[in-house]
């Protein structure tokens, strides 16, 4: 697929030589740096490519060199010689969303702590625009790709042919993913509103068309709604549960008509939980006392909010972001080893909802 | 500064020929996917490089033909063809600050409506970090840089050497800026108080150590303050006030043992505004009865809350991530071109916290 890896290395020479051809006096050499810090060149490759012992004497000696010389070694060339780009395309839902905004800023931190960068997709959910982010991480020589948007059919993914780790979904057994033990999830949060005293559950969930591990929580739901006997329902809101305003449209009309043959409800995301809370309240419906809800994530929205402290299950997103990225790395620089899925785990923060 | 610009073309063409260079059957070439649509390569290089005008039809068909071919142009080759990334570096604060993850989605929506990608950085406002962002950008051969972070001196930017464009500060005659009229905002707020009957006003604003345009904020509020003969002070948070468990802190300590001196206060970010409602609330003071409350961005942190419905100043953020994307696209894809400064108005909201 990648052709700059089939040159051979006399093919490689010649256009590293080219690139690192210096113009007159404007455009300092690695050589340069080596002379002015007093050190070998392979003493200055090791400090740029962070490879090998490097006391800090000698790292500063040679970064106080190159910023002397104002010397920026030429990454398009270093990526052809190392066949890496130190890029990772980071695919997510929509980062303005409060769950992948910090998703993604954790992502970042850990990749910046690695030397790697962060190239940023937002596929809105939409299947064509995942689709062309996928073609153009490809053309970009990306070194891998963390997928959290999973709007397109398992098979294109299988094609990528670069190193992939998914956030939330089972694609192969090629690609590892990542995921909060969501079964466990439905499961703490339907016995938490049973333990309430709760007689008649709702459980409001994403779309349930594409297979991912949060429809897991639904069946964690199900089944403890029928191991106690309780009469419960479940309602998709469909693949729009990422925008405030258009859940809040549909909670108002989906699920407020409804909602008095319920003393109980189970939210997929904080998200829906927010919603539906400023929806019954405004029509007085009092919370927790008539009504308890539940919802998922914690996400840092509702960690900010004041009023109400929503009951929620808690992912650990700094610890989601930190494997997701260091498998991935693990991945791209020792391609032959196997790496394990993860599933970690979820906790009930208890609030003033239930 | 970049080697690859100082190449003659015999030496271009060699390295693309290199790249281009197929491995057997297995890779296919520009030419096969010219043979299958039966157009010309040309024809296909406007296609991918979206140049020129293509009718839909041909333009289905050179994508159909590459689909099936499975060809990906090697973007690494096309940059050394183009002396172009078509990577724009962008610099914010913290991305998963409700303004900065908002503008952070809508510049990446922008960028890829014209083909260009996004490097995502985050300064967390440590000079250190944006210092090595920059150089890091420089490293990876962006095409330019969108500068939402302000925590190093003028001098670093001007050094820059690539097409750069600035969010809220005057760098230098050579880097274009965008800002909100910060000046109106601070006017808008503060007449808005002392219209709403208020006579002792504070404001907290960021950090006034680093000059930049949020600080007109504050000179909008002095001024109609001595104009209006209002008794008032002016206190500020420090470079803390993009987290919001600081921000509480912050106002805990500095600002509820004094605040029963004012009838109104005029916060420089929608955070600091929330933080001071839940505090007030939360020791019995009656908002906006007794205190009157405005803030500054309408995020999207603010917009989804509905308790309360914040006073604020809003700032046209999509529009701002418009012109910036736009404004150093411009500047990339023409150097010489002058790129005039933009000041975007802001509205007042009115909520029930005045």
């Amino acid at each position: 697929m990648d052709c700059v890896f089939s040159l051979t290395k006399f093919e490689r020479m010649t256009i590293i030589n080219l690139l690192y051809k210096t113009k007159g006096d404007s455009m300092s050499t690695i050589k340069d740096v080596a002379l002015l810090a007093n050190v070998s060149v392979t003493t200055v490759s090791r400090v740029l490519n962070r490879r090998g012992y490097i006391s800090e004497e000698v790292r500063r000696k040679v970064e106080e060199a190159m910023e002397q010389l104002d010397y920026y070694p030429n990454q398009i060339a270093r990526s052809l010689q190392k066949s890496q780009s130190y890029i990772i395309g980071l695919i997510v839902l929509d980062s303005n969303n409060a769950f992948f905004s910090e998703l993604t800023k954790y992502i970042e931190l850990f990749a910046n702590e690695k030397n790697y960068k962060i190239l940023l997709c937002n596929s809105n959910n939409q299947p064509k625009k995942e689709e062309s982010y996928i073609n153009m991480l490809k053309q970009n020589q990306v070194d891998g790709i963390i997928m959290c948007s999973h709007s397109i059919d398992i098979e294109a993914y299988t094609k990528i042919n670069l190193p992939v780790i998914s956030f939330d979904r089972v694609i192969s057994n090629q690609i590892p993913y990542v995921a909060s033990n969501n079964h466990q999830g439905g499961v703490v949060a339907t016995e938490h509103l049973i333990g309430q005293g709760c007689k008649c559950l709702l459980h409001i969930c994403g779309s349930m068309d594409i297979d991912v591990l949060p429809n897991k929580r639904t069946e964690g739901f199900i089944e403890v709604c029928k191991s106690n006997d309780i009469h419960f329902k479940v309602i998709e809101s469909g693949h729009h549960n990422l925008i405030f305003d258009k859940t809040l449209m549909f909670i108002q009309e989906s699920i407020l008509p409804i909602i008095k043959e319920f003393d109980g409800v189970f939210c997929s995301s904080d998200l829906l939980a927010y919603a539906l809370y400023t929806s019954v309240t405004s029509i007085g419906i009092k919370v927790p006392e008539e009504l308890k809800i539940i919802g998922f994530d914690n996400d840092s929205f509702i960690r900010m909010l004041r009023e109400p402290k929503l009951t929620t299950i808690a992912q650990p997103i700094k610890s989601i972001s930190k494997l997701l990225t260091n498998k991935l790395i693990s991945l791209i620089e020792n391609r032959d080893s196997a790496i394990d899925d993860d599933i970690v785990d979820i906790k009930l923060i208890k609030g003033d909802t239930t």
